[in-house]
């Protein structure tokens, strides 16, 4: 299948490599991609240059945002929250209309250290915070600004290391969960999360649930920094269950 | 031990009555005592009245807020997030002062139906939404208006029945969290927890986690919601943690 992932970090390049190691036709969209290319340093989070990530991989392309979105049959968003809604919405109305879009960005709100109402890093840990949060989500906002768009939220539970290789903990028996109004769309989704090692998925219904995947960014996050390392969550089903 | 229980629902019963059960003296504090035992009809959540409850378990008493927290040595928190605050900034000062109080309430703001701002029931369930969020948290808000106690935020991201007895899910082998500022009142809900059967426990750090574990009530709802019962949440370490 053609994939196109919007997005040049390091979760983008997690799904990039594995979409391409399963067999898929990848094309990355980026915004300025002569930009993107012309960087020689690592970025703010240490990442590597996209053009040293790019030039081991001959497989995979680079090309813009709405390139990328055109050629693939599936969209996986991975622009960062605070500008997804807004490059989404720049594409040109075919790029998206009657395609699968998962989105898994979290609605960080980066602040600068010393803003007093939010105050960077929080006390447990360099936390910004979520805008839109509770009564709202990034993902139903995506939804909302792309009507013709079968949006999907999943993998935001979890590093996206650990999204394409759930293995690497418990043999892969831990949990990933998915949420979205449109059930052709989800099916999509479950199939790329078992071609990636996923036999536990709930689906937690409607795209409204996305709000509640996003606000686990912050118990993930505390979880995160409480074990000092990643790890997997499983839900545990009981005897009383229906 | 003398552990006071602030509230009178269907929670704070489970802990009444499994303290009661593992030996401690349980004191039941509620608003007023005559109004409480006077009900005679089940609440909006169908649970039984109060009377009919204690009425069975003689060694449990009713007693107000204050006098409960005062013969207390360690203090649960049972009462409903929107009143929390207020309640317990009511108590005299020599209630609270220097002992453990375990919170466990999530500070949800309960709509009318009809709202059109925050509609209720949400469209994953019914739903409330949170006030405090993301940039603070109930637990620390008391935290605050209780400078001279110890709070512990735990018990949260379960219902009670299952914090009281985690045993009914996969042996108990699944997680409970925990944040605060006071490690002796950490220590002591330790072993609170580990009575109740809790052997896996993750402590999250300073009370400002407990904005990740109240945040984390939509996300618990949403996947019983899916689930279509009650179930535990295990965290599984990584081969990679540090």
């Amino acid at each position: 299948m053609k994939i196109a992932i919007l997005g040049t970090g390091a979760g983008a390049r997690q799904h990039a490599t594995r979409l391409s190691t399963l067999g898929h036709e990848v094309i990355v969209g980026t915004r300025v991609p002569e930009a993107t290319l012309a960087r020689t340093e690592p970025d703010m989070m240490g990442t590597e240059p996209f053009a040293a990530y790019l030039s081991t991989r001959p497989g995979l392309a680079l090309t813009t945002f709405a390139e990328a979105a055109e050629a693939g049959e599936m969209v996986i968003n991975g622009i960062d929250g605070a500008n997804a809604v807004t490059a989404l919405s720049a594409l040109p109305a075919s790029a998206l209309a009657g395609k699968t879009l998962i989105d898994y960005s979290v609605p960080y709100v980066y602040q600068q250290p010393g803003d007093a109402e939010h105050p960077w890093p929080t006390p447990w840990g360099e936390m910004p915070r979520l805008d839109p949060v509770d009564t709202d989500s990034l993902a139903e906002r995506i939804q909302r600004a792309l009507p013709s768009t079968n949006v999907v939220k999943t993998f935001v539970t979890q590093e996206q290391e650990t999204v394409v290789n759930p293995s690497e903990f418990a043999d892969g028996d831990h949990t990933m969960f998915l949420a979205g109004d449109h059930d052709d769309a989800k099916s999509a989704a479950r199939r790329l999360l078992n071609a990636y090692g996923w036999n536990d998925l709930v689906d937690l219904g409607p795209l409204a649930a996305a709000r509640a995947l996003e606000m686990y960014a912050h118990f993930h996050t505390a979880v995160g920094l409480a074990l000092g390392g990643r790890f997997g969550v499983k839900i545990v089903r009981g005897g009383s269950l229906r």
